[in-house]
């Protein structure tokens, strides 16, 4: 059998989460977001032309090893112009981020806003700060290094 | 400062996705499924009096190293007897499991219903089913271990 398709690796004996996906309306905004801004990088991209979509695997580890999130570009969408919609019950994806300060510092020099944060709800306990893909999901960045997190 | 709520570690050096959340209508119900049908575990659980909500981390892995979910449960929301609205844009979370075709016979005979699959889409790949949680999150589930594959 080919190796190209066993990304998650042949030899798991317990079971593990992945990834998880959304679909998003365009794929190069969101690569630009979330590999340009964020700092995740590409695994892997598949455009299936039968099919008329695109998936593309990102992670900020280098394989597959490490949970990903799985982009999927639906190219003739109707949401590609009209937006996807959120319903009420998906929340969001959180990343850890060592310095979360800097980090949003960082995004709101490029534009990103914050929509809530960074601040910390108890004493002793990270950080939280909430941003927003392109498409409008929710991400929890959770400040991940004590050495770094100043007085809030 | 308190390690009870450095539950990431704190030595990080990298961004790294930690976990996805999810609302759900009945906190007991979902942990029946995720961990009672699916076999994941309770990390830690917190319930906010003030607030009227639960969170829960659960894994697959037996601390926090490994991906979680985090399911919230908001103790008084209209969803849970309505239900919560799923909408077009987010689409999963995928796990891995090492003998597919042989957890979906264990789920089917637990009376969960495989929504799709267990199919290989492509050949030399693997294989594919998906479920459903309780509250309608769709649930991908990739066979990770060639040994147990079946023909198919």
């Amino acid at each position: 059998m080919s190796d190209e398709y066993w990304i998650w690796g042949s030899a798991a004996t317990a079971p593990r989460i992945l990834h998880s996906m959304v679909r998003v309306a365009d794929l190069e905004r969101s690569l630009a977001f979330y590999c340009g801004t964020l700092g995740m990088q590409v695994l892997s991209r598949v455009d299936v032309e039968a099919g008329r979509f695109s998936i593309v695997f990102i992670s900020f580890a280098g394989d597959y090893s490490a949970p990903a999130i799985e982009l999927t570009w639906n190219w003739d969408h109707p949401a590609n112009q009209e937006g996807y919609s959120h319903g009420t019950g998906y929340g969001h994806v959180a990343i850890g981020i060592p310095d979360l300060h800097g980090f949003c510092a960082q995004l709101e020099a490029r534009g990103v806003p914050i929509v809530t944060g960074p601040k910390t709800l108890l004493p002793g306990a990270p950080a939280l700060a909430f941003i927003r893909d392109p498409d409008g999901y929710s991400i929890e960045l959770i400040q991940t290094s004590r050495q770094t997190t100043p007085a809030s």
